[in-house]
């Protein structure tokens, strides 16, 4: 990490239209971040132009996570004599969008601040970047140099979807735990209650978890919304989940519900063997295991059919795992000094527009969930309902979804013309429900692999001695390809 | 022809952005028209879902023109029973993008009033009709139903790249005379002096003319840049070429050269063996073999050595196969009444943004040219120069060109992973010289015909007993290759 240089590449806001961006208020390049790292690429014997680059595709948060966790890059690197390119998502990080020069302070109350912080302009800045690859990294050669790409959810999404609409940019890409098929369009439809039901395995026998956990998990829900149906019910409720303040209504008990039930898929993402800082975007620390840890204190199975108080402790303590990982929590829950400094913040920000995948999610990337049903540890049901979704995006952002975007540009569930790509996926991991979990085609090298012991790409990260065997072997699959697209690319380019 | 219907869709003017295109000038949606010709297909056995659709990528102008000569598919529906769709682009012919509503008289003068009229816009059209397949013909089943597209032209490069970017919705495509190769940062380099070599090729004897129509042509385009220098030869050029008004000075008859330059290269294009409306758009009829017929005046290879009185009353005669093709011109050259009613035109249309090949040009589709090299018949020297073109974008539309677009959005020489294309040329289109003119891949179905006596697409237009072999050999491919799509469509969609 040590030999990455942090740099900048001047980029194009808008690369679907010549106009001024957004009506002139927002510039129209911005500075885009990435991390180079060379270390292993300058100690190759081989030509310069022979070495292979690792490209990292940028997910919705600040690249330094990615950089910091993606340890198959690191460990390939080495094994490769590649040179890893990180590159940071528009919007996100450090890469962000700014007003026109004069047009300080009219951001972000722009309407169309956030309107190019789609994916289609990420692939565009990806695709841009690699078209000058050979200034970004003096000594490759565009169409000789080996490019393989890496991402992991979103960042998978991307990196396949740049693999089929951009393949004369990249060789192959490790699209790991990438639910490309989790949007509407699709040919079987996607399952909109997926997601909650692998959460569910997770917390169950299945999942290496106390048996009785969802089971226990789902009564809690039920029983926090009888609760909050009465004074006396939401008192026990704030004592029993030590609540930073009193719950004043059934509205503040359904959000206490709403709270102790979000946390359940963030762990089963993060559901690694070992201590984990990268759900916490590396702020604080989840458990070994973390959703076996959370149901811990949800083992006995007679907590289901118990007094509330002794199951409301226990829910209290498992979500605990989650929302009290650092041991310094006072209380829980309602804490509104801390919402009012977040929202302080937020206003703080006048002359960037900083992303956000709520307005992704409102606009290209509206994946539909629904949870609460009887395939599930959730209660009560909250099914995906279009129409609620629609309003909630005017609300929010003045933006209508358009759901059959998705597959419209990125081939919806017909992958027979893709080539050179590895969808990882793990059992544990609640995308997995959304993710591409069969081998498309071994002559085009569009091949699927299954982690039964991963949560949320898994495969991507350092190796470790806790790893189970499945992502040890995953590894070894992966390199194997990338070794094959590297060797395909010097044979292409030799001739 | 007759049994089409003419048919609008509701497109979404951006689909790329989420805010009010344009800043709230244009509205967020337009009228696409398109023609639906299903005679065939309502005649045909098969059940609906297994009927093929042809679809044709309407080009630069009213859509009505390719319906009305795209022969090819008028001609294999009958043979395969399928249903024509000839969807027009965006802000051409009559599918114009609006002022939003109570914005009217704001456009064309708002500079965003085209920032919608590119390919990448026109493709996700194309995609967005073909999703919405079944509602546009009802019985057709989207991933059941083979399409199949067609193009010639720039409709032909459309054409392959939408196979190459979204192959989910068209199962193989027919681009003709698809000049994907004429753009910047391709491996090896673009040659921008392609073609006028091809143009002049038509006017030699490879190309049928009169053996000595090249040399003279190109030894008056020289004299006529050495007699504007001097009244007396101003005088001259006006006569012999019979202007509506006198040449002022050195600049009009340098714009006297360009005129008489500038017809070649359509004759080229429309050089086919029979007459032709098609490259007048409809309004006008070129001769049979029309850069043939231009080069008759021009035959005598004396011209070239004797005075310039004749040889400026030959190129006269030559160009007045293109300028007087309907015989009715009284004077050549500098009309000012002309002139002023098709500027009137313009400032008329106030509510609608009008697409413009020459915006397209200075935004995505930057093809550079040079004439006047000594391999061409043309004088002077008119080098692609970088800076002048630019300057001219900013001045004319206050856009700057983005020349790696092409080559990064579309593959750039790289095609090895596309499939299912039939890039076909013509050796007397000039623009044959930026096409796809070798196999590139059998396997995937990636193969380049040549037409040694076509014209620009002339395998598109309807049979004709003065088609050359090759032509007719040409179809019987494209039809083979369209039949095998149909099979392998049909049998996948049974499995």
């Amino acid at each position: 990490v040590a030999s990455c240089e942090e740099r900048w590449y001047e980029q194009t806001t808008d690369h679907f239209g010549w106009a001024a961006p957004a009506g002139g208020a927002l510039a129209s390049t911005f500075q885009q971040r990435y991390f180079l790292c060379a270390k292993a690429w300058k100690a190759s014997p081989l030509p310069p132009a022979q070495r292979p680059v690792l490209f990292y595709f940028g997910n919705e948060d600040n690249v330094e996570l990615y950089l910091n966790h993606t340890g198959l890059m690191w460990d390939n690197a080495d094994k490769l004599g590649a040179a890893l390119l990180f590159v940071e998502h528009r919007y996100y990080g450090e890469s962000l969008v700014h007003a026109a020069p004069g047009r300080n302070g009219t951001l972000p109350g722009n309407p169309a601040c956030l309107n190019y912080c789609t994916t289609d302009q990420a692939l565009a800045d990806f695709a841009s970047v690699l078209m000058d690859l050979e200034v970004v990294l003096d000594g490759t050669k565009r169409g000789t140099t080996p490019v393989i790409g890496f991402g992991g959810s979103y960042g998978g999404m991307m990196a396949a979807w740049f693999r089929i609409k951009y393949p004369h940019l990249v060789d192959g890409v490790i699209a790991a735990s990438a639910p490309i098929w989790s949007f509407f369009g699709l040919t079987p439809s996607y399952d909109p209650s997926g997601f909650y039901q692998v959460v569910t395995r997770d917390a169950s026998k299945g999942g290496g978890a106390a048996p009785a956990c969802a089971a226990n998990a789902k009564e809690a829900f039920r029983r926090i919304d009888k609760a909050g149906q009465t004074q006396q019910g939401r008192g026990l409720l704030a004592s029993s989940f030590r609540t930073c303040a009193p719950l004043s209504d059934a509205g503040a008990a359904a959000a206490l519900s709403d709270w102790a039930q979000s946390p359940w898929a963030t762990l089963a993402m993060g559901n690694f063997p070992y201590p984990s800082t990268y759900l916490m975007h590396g702020l604080s620390l989840l458990p070994a295991w973390p959703v076996r840890a959370a149901c811990e204190p949800l083992r006995d199975a007679a907590l289901a059919t118990g007094d509330d108080g002794p199951l409301f402790e226990a829910m209290r303590e498992a979500v605990a795992v989650y929302f009290n990982n650092t041991g310094q929590a006072a209380c829980f829950f309602n804490q509104p000094a801390q919402d009012a400094v977040a929202e302080a913040n937020d206003v703080a920000i006048t002359d960037t527009c900083v992303g956000d995948w709520d307005w992704q999610w409102c606009t290209e990337m509206h994946q539909p969930f629904t949870q609460g049903t009887d395939k599930d540890m959730f209660y009560p049901l909250e099914a995906y309902n279009q129409s609620a979704a629609f309003a909630g995006c005017a609300a929010q952002w003045g933006v209508t979804p358009r759901p059959l975007w998705a597959a419209t540009a990125w081939w919806g569930s017909d992958l027979s013309r893709a080539s050179n790509i590895v969808f990882s996926n793990g059992l544990l991991d609640p995308w997995s429900a959304g993710g591409v979990t069969r081998n498309i085609s071994v002559s085009r090298d569009v091949t699927a692999i299954i982690l039964p012991n991963g949560a949320h790409h898994l495969d991507l990260m350092f190796s470790n001695d806790l790893d189970p065997p499945d992502a040890v072997w995953a590894r070894q699959y992966e390199l194997a390809r990338i070794q094959k697209w590297i060797g395909a690319k010097r044979g292409v380019a030799a001739m």
